[in-house]
């Protein structure tokens, strides 16, 4: 309907974009409706007008937001359903501590992820409202129409009406850049493990390569994550945007400020398209991406069974005590490790060792599938509070 | 019972203060209970200690925070039943723009404050919950215990028991400092008014004086309004916090992170002091601020009634349309202006006004009083709202 | 020359914008010149290209900002001028404290816009290098000829030729930003000053007014300072964006990363944009600024004398020494207060004073243009730095 | 000499610590010097007291960062020289790319850090200044003195007089803060490369681990990189506290702020000793890292020898033009792929190729200390840039 290019040309002089629209709204309800054009933007100031177009525009970008959101828990949910067995070196400060499972280490975003949901779920309400105070919040030139006006207005836009205009109390915006920056980080942390899974000389993960994709415009042999990358370097600009809403935005003087709002403009928009499309991408790359059981096999074994000294030190503890085993089992570690082999064998050949543990013994410890814990009810109970939310139509 | 400072020590060595703290436990344990001190510590690693104390500190906190959150909401809701009808000039963009009432301005603070009592409610369940997983989170040491030693133990400590550790997924801590963040941009906008209108040109508010309160150290009448400097030095020290958590904590490697936790030790206690002592304080100084409710309507007289032009403005607008009524009140102004006269003045003087409006008319439109349109029924909304939480012991 | 469309489309797949278009360079020279298309990107690799491009583009945004930093720099000189000896009162804690001048204000920016001068002259032969490694950094592929290569195409290109490829260190790109989040927070503080000095209270300072600019969509008398809110609202989103550039973009892994490198395309560019339009915003602003002395003189007089009370204070301390004539004066004060007079008056009824002050010495004292101190001097010497430095060509 | 928790106490009414300072020493000079008190604090405010102590501490840490700095630097450049040809998998994108060496790698951060050096050297001479303005900035309560004393303050404080006081005008602190982000980000890259390259998997660097260092509560292999884990997390909190001085402390109202000044009080000396704390732990890391060249080594043959496919690809295109040849690469790697064998096998295989390349043209082409191009030139050059700076003091 409107020449957008004239407005934005006219909404430097006038401080806004809301001017201009409403002079050729006046115009074109004037041609319209003879005598009608006098009513247009009664009641309202320019603030009303921008800010109710941005929680309709919210109102979109939350409810693409939760489809998206469900549609990659729902990835995530196949993906520790089908590797709830699938043992994996388990690693903290990035060295072999003891295994895990896949399935856990996803049942751990997804947990995240349905906390993120339920976090969406209780702001929409408190977002999804109308702007209409006019000129300093009082509805004033409405006189004793405002609250009819103003309700009618709701219903129109499907908004909630709220108590008092909020053209200056900003918590409501800045609760949606913290609700993104904190699901960006969630899905950041989980890309930056992909990433580290995908290195060279681990190769868990892989990002599938089409004829096209990943390559490089100089090595013949490279595949670039260039999907996982994207996400990284996406997921990172949520918090500085969020930051600026934080320390500029949420401070606006008096009834409507001089400052602040319209850095919002350039600022959440920005914002939740950003985080959006890190979510979207991430479902996409959670669904593409590759498993190597057999590398997750080899890495598991790449430590000679030292991610198992746990197992052996809390068994012999039964016996021994906690702190005695440890340093018996620290003992049996140097020597495998003077002599170069793996911890089976030397404990097999440590004198004290055989006191408490047969050969028979030493194999189960040894094995990574025999010492996994609470691992597969932990993970029954991320899928039972997964599959109880679809029950309830939460996707 | 522990030597701290011995602990502090030890704890550069070992990467974290959890490792000495267990020591000196089983130390301690083996003192009173022989044989005990085999089981300290037992399927526990250190970021289950140091995590699990870190939310019984936060569970402290958030109690101190809804104590003091609701006694900050009391003071305010006491100014805006006191002051509901003290009109004042709105301002926008920094310029008077039409009348509102102090109650009203403080209402809107008022508002904002009841949406972060129930962000705080909703956060709460969220973040009390245990840590207990073990090296790499799968309780694996504890064989078949895992799950009932987790449930005793937080049974003991009274938290809620996760469904997966979160050593690596921080969201939860996150969500604490995002809600503090917001906390205190809210107060941050309150307070910055208050500044504004304490300044010597406006001085519709003041910081009590002591005798030694606020003095200079050189200039013998200065009254410097040092609590609401305080407040606002500090509220804006939070979003920087925040900001670090959220780019730098979030993302902690696979299992348990190399580094990021760490990041945290220094970070989220120092956000939750500086955040809570500035609502506390925000407590104090919004229950001694006196108003001058004189110097509040020699300022709303400062434009010579140019902050009620719309009300002429739009009384015109029923006869002439908004667009006409606008141009002609313009005209008005601008004769006011050349002849430095007031509007009213200039109202009467006007032959085209003089038309529409009886002296009678202008002088009415003229009263602030009579331009604050739904200003009463937005307060009574918010303090509504405000008593039905009470009287839910919202307190 | 390019399809640019069809690049950024195809730039999805690669990972970055520099695979496709050499594609299209390689096809066009291959027509233009059939075999050198061979030899198209030899040596390089895709960052080379993004970054040397970067870099010429950052070449021509610091030279404009050096134009505009010179064109502010100048306006404000004018204004420093003009307004030496303009007594204003100065303001500390937003109260009244003793009186400055307008010149001495506006030297303060000066003063640090000139050091933001020298930063830039320091700063530009660092950034404006050549990025030229190929694959890893090395310019394997070039054989021994890698150092003459690069030679020439930094001469081609007029940059200046690095010591080593700068794929992963970033620090000259996070200097660019720091230097313009310092520039645009300086910028900050004289239009925040400007922002409250134009205070419907105060109207000190004006931005001028067409016949369309800073109208209210609603209010015929309003005048907004919107150029005033637009360079605020646009300052204030430089943090943020370098915030990001610190926190994502300088930890680019190894050789070259997987991540930050992408970071910066969205940031870096917007920063430069942002900052460099706020200089330019204030360039006008300042031209176009209207300073009212009369409101200035009359705002002098707002504390009936009391910001001259360190003067008294000062003289009285002469004999008295220091904390005993600041005791005397707080009590004159009091007195003044508490009859609502001026200082002036209560000090002439004040018998103690009359023991060492004369009606005479009390004028003198009360009079604002006699309580300078160094004002003239630092006028003066900050004028000097900016003159010396025009005289070497510093514009 | 002062009764610091007395004075701490006091300083919450008073706003500031210079007022209960200056009491006290008031009083202790009258008792020492009767009448000299009667001169104590003319002519300053607190503001003067507090900034000039400040600066007094700034001249110490930066004395201190410069030789710490000097000594990162040299400790790297001792690693640049010792591993000038050990060569290594360059990696990009998390992925093999093609060699490089130790040397370049570490030369690359040795190279940031002599730009860090120029920064810090260019930027100490403006952040090295008295503040001495009095109430206002005016230094009105020195008459006619202000000049005289306060350069006989300057030279006996050593600090340099500037041309006025920056009470309000703080862009020589966000230069320390900024100069501290961006050299902790650069030692944060620096480290983040030792981290990734102590992973289980790849193994070729590693922190030397004590009786004590780096064990784990439960785990007994464990040996923890807890030097690296606390340089990493300490160096993400600079941008962070960075973020709040540009955002809060820059816009300082008017001559003296009502806020920002007290912002800074908390914030700029975290800053300063948690950038110097990671500066002093990267040099100790840098000194005490072990470097596993075996690992190095046999990591480089990860690929099967297809981290040189541009090797062959560059060989090849001398002949048949860049893009064919890559082409061919491309295929002759699909194929060593699909077999299961490595690069030089498959090359070996390939008909086509046979046509260009010999036997040992292909196993030159394999050597990775063959193809390093202008590797040993670009740390030449670095290191004697190092040795310049050493040779003109500095160090």
């Amino acid at each position: 309907l409107f020449d957008l290019e004239k407005i934005a040309a006219s909404s430097t002089m006038h401080g806004n974009v809301a001017i201009p629209l409403i002079r050729e709204l006046t115009r074109m309800v004037a041609e319209s409706s003879p005598g009608a054009d006098a009513y247009v933007h009664w009641g309202a100031t320019s603030q009303d007008i921008v800010d109710s177009g941005l929680v309709l525009q919210l109102r979109d970008v939350l409810d693409l937001t939760r489809n998206s959101l469900a549609n990659l828990s729902g990835v995530l949910a196949g993906i520790v359903r089908e590797h709830a067995s699938t043992v994996m070196a388990g690693r903290t400060w990035l060295q072999h501590a003891t295994p895990t499972t896949f399935g856990l280490k996803i049942a751990g975003a997804l947990d995240a992820l349905l906390r993120h949901e339920e976090r969406l779920a209780e702001m929409t309400p408190r977002v999804l409202v109308l702007q209409f105070g006019g000129a300093a919040g009082t509805l004033a030139s409405l006189g004793e129409g405002g609250e009819d006006v103003a309700s009618a207005l709701a219903e129109q836009l499907k908004l909630q009406l709220p108590d008092v205009p909020w053209h200056s109390q900003r918590d409501r915006l800045v609760e949606v850049g913290g609700f993104y920056a904190g699901l960006t980080s969630t899905i950041g942390k989980l890309v930056s493990d992909f990433a580290l899974l995908m290195q060279t000389e681990i190769a868990e993960l892989a990002e599938p390569h089409g004829k096209e994709r990943g390559g490089s415009s100089t090595m013949p042999h490279k595949r670039n994550p260039v999907l996982t990358a994207a996400i990284l370097s996406e997921a990172v600009r949520v918090p500085g945007l969020h930051s600026t809403l934080l320390t500029a935005a949420m401070v606006q003087q008096h009834e409507r400020g001089l400052t602040g709002w319209q850095t919002e403009w350039a600022t959440l928009p920005e914002l939740c398209v950003t985080a959006h499309g890190v979510l979207e991408a991430a479902g996409t790359l959670a669904a593409q991406i590759t498993v190597d059981t057999e590398a997750i096999g080899a890495n598991l074994g790449r430590t000679r069974g030292f991610l198992l000294a746990e197992s052996v030190s809390m068994e012999l503890a039964r016996v021994l005590g906690r702190a005695e085993a440890h340093a018996l089992v620290q003992r049996v570690l140097q020597a495998a490790e003077a002599r170069s082999v793996d911890l089976a064998t030397a404990l097999r050949a440590d004198a004290e060792v055989a006191g408490y543990l047969s050969g028979p013994d030493i194999d189960r410890l040894m094995d990574p599938g025999n010492y996994l814990g609470s691992t597969a009810a932990m993970v029954r109970r991320v899928l039972q509070r997964y599959d109880a939310r679809e029950h309830l139509g939460g996707r």
